[in-house]
């Protein structure tokens, strides 16, 4: 069987869209994230913030003074996974690692002027980026599609 | 504002559901991922496959004598991503890779029969599992998530 000619290759990979793994909720929501994540990459462009760091500086910004355990947490990731996030926002003078007043061992996250500046610009280019990639999607089906998602992800809760 | 105080911070993070991230669909994507691949990887165990060597399995298995460009592009991966995982199913024997006739340039790839029992039995573990982590959606939730999801993949095409 693994000896087909081109042609009956062909025919059987336009059947294609009828497989196994078109029925696993995993693999779609997969494959729709790739979709979203390229999008994203593309709308910052070569030197923009991965989504992992948008998304962490985007929560420094909102919540000055989260702890990198908080951070983790709202992330939803580990907090060893944070480490290199955060030192990358450092670097780049965008958020300040500063001492929480009467508990030694944490430090709080604060973000810079400029930090704060680049957040926001990032924000409204994704935001219209996202709404021209979804502009066929009417604005119910995007509310039940969050809907749902966040029904999945309370389960991990 | 970075020097809160923890009950300060506490009253703070309560709010957190109200943030940026959670109206973005690539945010939501992603979080709702992670949940349903945590538990395929728990699912298949410590040795088990990984969601992306499952689904190259599962199309080698249904498409016999795909070739790794066709493979790729139905998985919507990069050729050079294949490789790695061509080469660990073929490790385990689970995988061939076999000449085309009348084209030197390409292989075919073909399961084994390792590879075929490997797969069926994975397939049963993951679905059971993931229909077991959504038992709390209706068939309709999961249609219309899947169906949205489609949607949004058909944007890549």
């Amino acid at each position: 069987m693994a000896r087909l000619s081109a042609a009956a290759r062909e025919e059987v990979l336009s059947e294609g869209d009828r497989n196994d793994l078109e029925g696993f909720v995993g693999y779609n929501l997969k494959r729709a994230y790739v979709i979203l994540s390229t999008d994203f990459r593309r709308a910052l462009g070569e030197d923009g913030f991965a989504p992992r760091v948008f998304s962490a500086l985007s929560l420094i910004v909102q919540f000055e003074g989260i702890t990198q355990s908080e951070l983790a947490r709202k992330l939803g990731i580990e907090r060893s996974g944070l480490v290199a996030i955060i030192d990358e926002l450092e670097d780049r003078d965008l958020v300040k690692r500063q001492p929480v007043p009467g508990d030694r061992r944490v430090q709080a996250l604060a973000p810079t002027a400029a930090g704060k500046a680049a957040y926001r610009k990032a924000k409204d280019v994704v935001q219209s980026h996202e709404a021209e990639l979804l502009s066929h999607f009417t604005k119910n089906e995007i509310e039940t599609l969050i809907g749902l998602l966040k029904k999945i992800r309370s389960l991990g809760d």
